[in-house]
């Protein structure tokens, strides 16, 4: 197939082509059958006919399609809710790239399956259980001086509060760190400009610790908490004892955001249920939804989180499970927390990207108020305070913190940036997106979303530097956009287009596993992951060529240690060696595969019948894998991927004899 | 934003639009932006610039962009491989509508996380072990007169042979099943063209049953056979009892098909390995994909079924680890199996749709070969045998057997139909799809993938009545494709259109997550799944409304009984009922959960911190969890889905307080 490009077209035929590029003088040559026809030239408008396109599905569809072996211009990296991994997908395609897996296990990457992952998979237990998926709700791309570096991707697990590392080198999960001082979390992940620290805030009040108290003293005894993870960029881990937590008062912590410029040194986290309510419907109480949404204003906390970490290196801590927590009276004594109100049952905050202004989006309110970092600070720093919580918290006066506020619709969620000073806000409730000035506080344009739009997501729209171009409406309660798929329905992302004054919906793109709360959309040069595992025997887990790899002169074999039977294996197109297991019922088996290959996408699978084992061996990566052979019989092994025209044959046998 | 219509387009302004669109006399409305600009009006020629697009991409874009709304006009359902799962895609957008779980556990979907699909995830255990991943690799509409109905699908999985079965009413697995009798299997699913029986025939020979024999007692001990999956259409459940099998010799049964019409009745299996090599590279064998690869021939194997479906009614079976199994010799004395020669390395089988011909790709030949079922069925009745093999499987002569071969390229695989007389096969060596005639075996067209080719699907275009129009070539090692994800590449399916003479590429699309081998594509009208559960409190896998919901009159409550602490739950915008479980350490929870919502899209998870629970309550769904409370605590659960602007609030305690 010869492709007529550009350059050519215009030289030898421009007019010409213009007709039939128009169909205006041009034949219909086979159009009629349902949008598969007409595949001689670019007969637009019998295309258009064929398949009931409008002028601008036309210009949407060439906005977003891309030909074969064309790379899309950013990635979105969105959570994959309480599917438990991240989405990668390519803009303006709109094409799914990659799953990864994070809290919950996946075979395919044969992560938790056999080899070390399955270590990073089970490093956080909780309630006494293994945990096999998480509820993933903000990934946050890491930083340097407040701009995405493509290194690292975090991101959240809200129902057992855990963080997980995404080395974006090789797009596989490397750590899973969490701490039992909260049982819920939400605003989390979000990182400091440099990556010094990844937050996470507890959503749930709970007796910090997870210990038992009966919920009649919610009060008193419950609380929330503000997690400080060191991230050493170096070991590319979050370093547990360098961490520390602020303790804050039981209302239900919401999103947050940190500083940057300006404001760097400084993150802020908006709340609800300030009223403290905790249902109890069974027991005469009202529900948590109409407990929660009592007063007309919840707290702005406002936290100077350099100051903090001074605090907890001069060990004013004290340590509840294993997190070193600057105590609530400690903060107040330090001043590192001061309230502002906030209308009206906030949810979104987004800082803008000079570091100035706080965006917060309250989902009873039908405006987004605009705080003023600036007036914040200086009043801290004057303690001018209007009043105190229940906590001993001081509070700053509502008016003297803001810019202004907004008209945008009923129910404003979340704010995102582009490169001309305009903002994007979602709107639940009216269901579109808004965008506005931040100079004067002016909406200037709304495009309607179906239906209803929860977070959104602009090309680096929430860094130091936005790009405009593309944003991406998260959609809930995806109705009628795709062909049906029984109860449980795809949610729906549309690319929506910002580079003009008015924004043009693109595309519409279902989500078929997972339901993403929010993501984050990077250039996609600023990504540069490796191609192989080099050198040859490379254990991604430990960055290291294992020592049991079979490389530099070692040989294939099997050998009996006191501790089992040790298989030292390789794989090549298209045979394992050894290809012959013998062991005997109930002896322990060490497998130690090394993928030989060093061509690109040159993976090999490796599955054993019977042993719940699979694992990826991509080019040069080494796992080890350790089980007991319980059963007598006969198990074939082999590898799952089609690695060559011969993969069937690439297989052998385990023999499992009796006792 | 309005959207001009072609009707009202035409009328209006015909050639002010052909020039508009082709660009010959527009301004370039802000084109250099890189991808995203120019939306005023469909400025194609600028776009077409801007982006780089030839002539061909235009006519790729608008055959595939499918504007908000639409729904696609096809569904491909694709194999997930070792992901475990079933990957539902949209054509010609080639967008994924769903991801269905089935081998995995997925906890989107809630399945395998508390719930009643942990039964059917767990069903089947093998090694001593529980199997939380499958391999799966050919899924299977069912069919009526050998045409898909719509109704359900099965999928296999080819490491720990099971079959699942899918109820395309809710998108939902409801049941997996497998034998002891084999250990591995391949050719499987096939249904028959009634969807009497589901097909699985094992792929590599161990001793049947499960049990222990050494690897050198290969040709006497260990062996082959096809299981017949009696399925029941009104239970939707394959009935193990009325299941049975045939045994066959060690050789490795690969890939199967039906007859249809005139062949009704009758199945036909390749293999491989006809030379019983085992492999054993430490210990002085050749590896086995050289041991598989001696002969020139293998054996197709012709087996009539409805002749055997007899056989094993008579009782002249042997049962073998639970299931019915006719041995070999009784087989060959009740003539059901006979074997013809095939070439070389053989791999792909497809029957034509009018069930007179097979095509066989031989993955180390350059031709496929079409054999003629009638001459076979002929000579099998006339006992005209040239010979038997070493376990008196009587063969057929090669020549008389078949129609003629086509020459087609290096290392042909698989093939589908069109509705013209046309075959399409994968050339997986050569890397294209051919396209020729079945009426004078000639080529007629053949088109690049990149690359390399393994299956390939058309619409409707392995049934009685093949619709043309669309074929998906699914694509291994798909290097430079898109933009990169570390050393683990996605797959890359592409879409093709065949509805003229030469065929096009349409679109690429990357498999994020798993690695498909097969697909069916059905017409999307075929599909008809339920919106909501109803009536509120149905069990999708009792296919009855759950004698413990909160329905018809039912309180929401608390009862503490023998077995456990029993609550009685509904989940409704915004709030659970109870919202307080208080319990011992040590108790059993029993959770009976209800979605009483009957709004489309009104889902509801259910998670709690700790427990590793996570459901998915799709409106009018009941769901039943038993717990262990194991660790004293304060564990918060909520609802995971954004089930409305409160979804935050929609949440509540479970207390265990210490013993």
């Amino acid at each position: 197939m010869k492709t007529l490009r550009l350059a050519r077209f215009e030289r030898v035929v421009p007019l010409a082509a213009c007709l039939t590029l128009a169909a205006c003088g041009g034949g219909n040559n086979g159009a009629g059958n349902g949008g598969a026809g007409a595949h001689q030239g670019a007969d637009v408008l019998a295309l258009m006919r064929a398949r009931d396109l409008s002028e601008q599905d036309v210009t949407a569809a060439l906005k977003t399609y891309t030909p074969t072996g064309r790379f899309d211009e950013y990635y979105t990296f969105a959570s994959g809710g309480h599917g438990g991994n991240v989405i990668v997908i390519g803009v303006p395609s709109m094409r799914i790239l990659k799953y990864i897996g994070v809290f919950t296990q996946e075979p395919w990457q044969g992560y938790g399956y056999g080899d070390e992952s399955g270590d990073v998979l089970n490093s956080v237990m909780r309630g006494g259980n293994q945990l096999t998926w998480g509820d993933m709700h903000h990934p946050a791309l890491s930083e340097t001086g407040g701009d995405y570096d493509g290194e690292f991707l975090f991101v959240n697990d809200k129902c057992n509060p855990r963080i997980a590392v995404i080395s974006l080198s090789d797009f596989v999960t490397t750590q899973i760190i969490g701490s039992d001082l909260i049982s819920s979390e939400h605003g989390s992940t979000f990182v400091t400009p440099d990556t010094d620290y990844v937050i996470e805030t507890s959503q749930y009040p709970t007796p910090l610790g997870g210990v038992y108290a009966p919920v009649e003293q919610f009060n008193d005894r419950y609380r929330g908490a503000m997690i400080f993870w060191k991230f050493d960029r170096k070991k590319g881990r979050i370093v547990e004892g360098e961490s520390f937590a602020i303790e804050l008062p039981p209302y239900m912590q919401d999103l947050a955001d940190c500083g940057k410029k300006v404001s760097d040194g400084w993150v802020f986290c908006n709340s609800i249920n300030t009223e403290r309510a905790y249902g109890g419907i069974l027991e005469g109480n009202p529900p948590l939804e109409s407990g929660v949404s009592q007063n007309d204003m919840d707290y702005l906390h406002c936290i100077n989180w350099r100051a903090a970490e001074a605090v907890a290196k001069a060990g004013k801590t004290e340590t509840i499970a294993r997190m070193r927590t600057i105590r609530l009276q400690t903060a107040l004594d330090e001043g590192l927390l001061a309230f502002v109100p906030e209308p009206k049952s906030p949810h979104g905050l987004d800082i803008t990207p000079d570091g100035t202004r706080i965006v917060i989006g309250g989902k009873l309110d039908s405006h987004t108020t605009v705080f003023d970092i600036g007036k914040i600070q200086s009043q801290m720093s004057e303690k001018k305070y209007v009043g105190k919580d229940p906590y001993g918290v001081p509070i700053l006066d509502f008016k003297t913190s803001i810019v202004g506020q907004c008209e945008i619709g009923l129910g404003p969620l979340h704010t995102a940036f582009d490169d001309k000073g305009f903002a994007y806000t979602s709107v639940f409730i009216e269901t579109v997106v808004a965008k506005w000035s931040l100079k004067d506080l002016k909406c200037v344009d709304k495009i309607d979303t179906h239906f209803n739009i929860g977070h959104l997501v602009a090309a680096e729209g929430d860094t130091v530097s936005p790009d405009g171009k593309y944003l991406i409406a998260m959609n809930k309660w995806s109705l009628d956009r795709f062909a049906p798929v029984g109860p449980l329905l795809p949610q729906n992302f549309q690319l929506i287009d910002i580079s003009g004054d008015k924004m043009q919906l693109l595309y519409d793109m279902p989500l078929p596993l997972g339901e993403p709360h929010n993501a984050q959309m990077i250039k996609a040069s600023k990504i540069k992951p490796v191609e192989i595992y080099k050198p040859i025997g490379m254990n991604p887990f430990t960055h290291a060529v294992d020592e049991t790899a079979v490389t530099n002169g070692k040989k294939e074999r099997i050998e009996r240690k006191d501790d089992g039977v040790h298989v030292y294996m390789t794989a090549v197109r298209s045979h394992f060696t050894p290809d012959i297991i013998r062991v005997k019922e109930g002896d322990m088996v060490h497998l130690h595969v090394t993928n030989i290959e060093q061509a690109r996408d040159a993976t090999h699978g490796f599955a054993i019948s019977g042993q719940n084992i699979q694992l990826s061996l991509e080019p040069g990566k080494h796992c080890n894998v350790n089980f007991v052979a319980k059963k007598p019989g006969v198990y074939p092994f082999y590898c799952t991927e089609f690695c060559s025209a011969l993969h069937l044959e690439m297989a052998g046998y385990l023999l499992v004899e009796p006792k």
